[in-house]
C-alpha cells in the first residue's frame, strides 16, 4: 500500500515532535507530559472517531532556551515532523514557532504565553495556544478594575532572568491596564534580597497591589504590610497563581513558624487570581492514569510529578484538537502537510477537552476562564472562589461567597509630605 | 582523488555561505559585498600563499530578520557550509550565530555589532567580528569623558524599530559611561515628529549631547540649539557616524536651503566620532575594481553602490582572515570541519587587511581605531580629524588641528527653578 493509496483511504501516520524540557524540575517537563499524551494517543485510537489516523510521537529536549531550536533543526533536517507540540518557555518557543511558520507545520503548545505570541499575522502564523495566554489572564484584572473603579496599581514581580514567567505575566497586566496609573517594582532574588521597606513605600501610593513571585516572598510582603496596618482595607492585594494549580487555596500562609497566626490575618486581605477549573468525571480517570504511569516510570527524584497541572492537561487537549482539525481537513481533501489549513481549523472552535469544554478564539488562543479566590473564613484561614471572569464574553460573575466589603477601598490615606509626626 | 587524499595533500574546497540582504537598500547588501569577496577569492588563489585552498561561495538572502535563520537551515539541511559570512543585522545574526556554535561552524561578520554579541562564552562561541563593535566605539566616548572630565551626557537617538542600529549604538555608549550621569531621549520618526523643544529641555541639564540619527534630524537639532544659544560652548555636541564612511566631513550642514549659513555656524559646535581610516595603496585598486564590477553588474536602481563602506571592506578581510586561520589549522593537522580550532586561530592576531592592518582582540572582536572630527575652519565650514582613539592600548591622541577651547565647557548655566524672569 503506497502512501498515496493510504491517503485515499483516509490513512495518515502523523509524525508528532514534542519539544519540552527533559529535566523534570520544570512543571512542563516531558516525563510529566508524556503519560498524558500516551493517554490521548490511546483514546484517539480506541474511539474510532478518526479511523485511519495514527500518531507517532517523538520527543526532543528543549531545555528552556536555544536547545529547542537546535533539536528541531537537527531532527527536521532528517525528517520534517507533521505536528510540533511545545515548547513552553518563551525563549525556546520563539524560534521554533518561526520555523514552524516557515515550514508550514502546525505548532500547538500549552506555553508561549507571553503577549508577543498573540500577533499571529507574521512569524507566529502557525501557532495555536491551548493554555491561557497572559493577555487573557490580564483581562481578568482589566475587568475587575473596571467593575470596582480602581484607579492605580503597583505591579510587583520577581524576574528570574531565566524563564521569566513573572516578567511576562506582569507585562500582560501592564499592557491591559492602560487607563490605570501603574507603577512597577521588580527585583531578582538571585542577586538581591527583597527590600520590603522600599517596596512598601510604593504601596502607600497605590490602591491595588498585584504580585507575581514565590510563595515565601508573598508571605514576607504580606507580613510586612500587615505590621504597617496596610491590610486594614486601604489597599487591595492580589497574587497571581497560574501554574501550581493543585496548591491554591490550601492556606499558603501556613508555614509552621511563629508567624503563622499573623500571616493568616494578613492573608485575609490577599486575593488570588487563578484558573477556573471545571472538572468533568473523565478527568478523575485521566488523573489517576497519569499518576499511575508516572509511578510506573519511577521518577524517584521527582516529588510532585503525579500532580496534574495545566501543561499536562493542555498537551493532552492539544493532540485532541489537532486530530479533530486534521480529520476535518482530510474530509475536505487536504492532507497532513497542509499546515495552514489544519491550523485554521483549530481556531475559532470549541471541543471537549479532558477537563471540560475548551474554547479556542478566532486568533488561535484559548479562551480561559479565571477565578478570584479570597479568604472567606478568616478564623480558619480558608479560601473560596468568590468571583469568576468568563473570557468568551468578558463577563464578571459574582458568587454567593463574594463580599463587597472585601473589594472596597476603605480609609484611603492622603499622601502626606515626608515629615515626622 | 578522494577527499581524504585531498586533505593529506593539503587540498580543501571550502564551502562558504554568505548570508546578507539581497535588497540593496542596505549598505551591506550582497550585490555590494559580492565584488569584494570575488576580489578576495581571486587574490587568495593568485597569491599562492595558501596552495590547495579553494573557496566556493554561495549566497543566501538574510533580509534583515528571521529570513536569515530560514535560509541557513534550509541550506544546511542539504549541505552544511564550512564557513558562514554574515549576517549583519542583529536580529538576523543572533539565531545564525547560535546555530554556527551548535554546528561547530566558524561565523565571521562585519556586523552583529551590538553589545550582547561580545559575550562569547556561550551561544556566540564561534562568532568573529571584523568590524568595530559598538562597545569598541563606545570606548572612544569613555576615553574622552575621562580625558576632559565631563560629568553628564544626554543620549539622543532615533529608534527605527527595524534594524535598530542607533538603539544598539547608544546602548554601547550607555554601558560604558557608568560613572557619568546619563539621560536618554529616544523617538521613532515613523510614528512621531522630533520635538526639538522637548529635547532641548533635556539639553539644558547636561554637558555633552551624543546623537545618533539621520543627517536631516541632526541638522534640525543643531539649528534649534543654535537659536537658543546652546552652541556658545556651554554644551558639547557629538554625532556618531559609522556607516556612511564616504560622506563624513563633507559639510552635511549644507542643504541648499536658506538655513545653510545658520547651520554652518551651528555645526561649529558639532563633533563627529567616526572610524579612523588608514588607507594603503592597494586599497585604491580594490576600490576601483569593486566599483567596476558593480558597474558591470548594472545596478541601475542603486545610486551609491560604488562606494566602499566598512561592510564591503570587512567581508573582504573576513575571508582573508579565515584563510590564514584555516591554513594554520591545517598545518597543525586539523581540517575545515574543526570550527572551534579555526575560530581560535582567528582571534588575538593582526594581519594585513585591504585597507591596512587589522587587529583582532583575544575575544575575537576587531580593535578598531576611531577619529574625532571637528570644524576647524568655521568660515568655510570644513572638518578635520582633531583626535584619534587607539583601541589596542586605549590611548587618546591629540592632533595639531586640535583646539582645547573647542572641548572646554564654558559658562555652564546653573539649573534655575522654573519661574518667570
Amino acid at each position: 500500500v503506497t502512501q498515496q493509496q493510504q491517503q485515499q483511504q483516509g490513512v495518515e501516520v502523523v509524525e508528532v515532535l514534542v519539544i519540552l524540557p527533559k529535566n523534570n524540575s520544570y512543571v512542563h517537563s516531558y516525563p510529566r507530559v508524556a503519560p498524558a499524551l500516551l493517554h490521548a494517543q490511546q483514546r484517539l485510537r480506541a474511539a474510532g472517531q478518526f479511523p485511519g489516523l495514527t500518531f507517532k510521537i517523538n520527543y526532543e529536549d528543549s531545555e528552556c532556551g536555544n536547545h529547542a531550536l537546535f533539536a528541531l533543526v537537527d531532527r527536521a533536517c532528517e525528517r520534517r515532523p507533521d505536528l510540533i507540540l511545545g515548547p513552553v518557555c518563551e525563549y525556546a518557543a520563539a524560534p521554533v514557532a518561526r520555523l514552524a511558520s516557515h515550514w508550514n507545520i502546525p505548532m500547538v503548545t500549552a506555553g508561549a504565553l507571553a503577549a508577543a505570541f498573540s500577533f499571529k499575522s507574521g512569524e507566529y502564523s502557525h501557532l495555536t495556544r491551548v493554555a491561557p495566554s497572559y493577555l487573557k489572564m490580564a483581562e481578568t484584572f482589566a475587568a475587575m478594575f473596571h467593575h470596582f473603579a480602581w484607579k492605580s496599581a503597583l505591579l510587583v514581580y520577581e524576574d528570574d532572568k531565566g524563564e521569566r514567567n513573572c516578567h511576562f505575566i506582569v507585562e500582560g497586566v501592564y499592557m491591559l491596564l492602560k487607563d490605570v496609573k501603574t507603577y512597577t517594582y521588580t527585583f531578582t532574588s538571585r542577586e538581591q534580597r527583597l527590600d520590603t521597606d522600599d517596596l512598601l513605600h510604593g504601596i502607600y501610593e497605590t490602591e491595588v497591589v498585584i504580585m507575581c513571585m514565590g510563595a515565601d516572598l508573598i508571605r514576607e510582603v504580606m507580613l510586612a504590610a500587615h505590621r504597617r496596618r496596610l491590610t486594614n482595607g486601604s489597599t487591595i492585594f492580589f497574587n497571581i497563581e497560574l501554574f501550581n494549580v493543585s496548591s491554591y487555596g490550601n492556606g499558603s500562609w501556613k508555614k509552621g513558624d511563629k508567624f503563622d497566626n499573623e500571616a493568616r490575618q494578613a492573608y485575609a486581605s490577599l486575593n488570588t487570581v487563578t484558573l477556573l477549573k471545571t472538572v468533568k468525571p473523565e478527568f478523575e480517570n485521566f488523573s489517576m492514569e497519569v499518576k499511575k504511569s508516572i509511578q510506573q516510570a519511577d521518577f524517584n527524584d521527582c516529588q510532585d510529578c503525579g500532580s496534574i497541572n495545566m501543561f499536562v492537561e493542555g498537551f493532552h487537549d492539544a493532540l485532541l484538537l489537532y486530530a479533530i482539525a486534521l480529520h476535518e481537513a482530510m474530509k475536505n481533501g487536504y492532507n497532513k502537510k497542509d499546515g495552514a489549513q489544519i491550523t485554521a481549523l483549530m481556531w475559532n472552535r470549541t471541543f471537549e477537552g479532558i477537563a471540560g469544554p475548551v474554547s479556542m478564539d478566532a486568533n488561535g488562543d484559548r479562551d480561559q476562564d479565571f477565578s478570584i479566590m479570597a479568604m472567606t473564613r478568616p478564623e480558619a484561614g480558608t479560601y473560596e472562589v468568590v468571583a469568576n471572569y468568563f473570557a468568551i464574553n468578558g463577563s464578571f460573575q459574582v458568587l454567593s461567597a463574594f463580599n463587597m466589603d472585601h473589594f472596597t477601598l476603605r480609609g484611603r490615606r492622603k499622601i502626606l509630605p515626608d515629615t515626622p509626626d
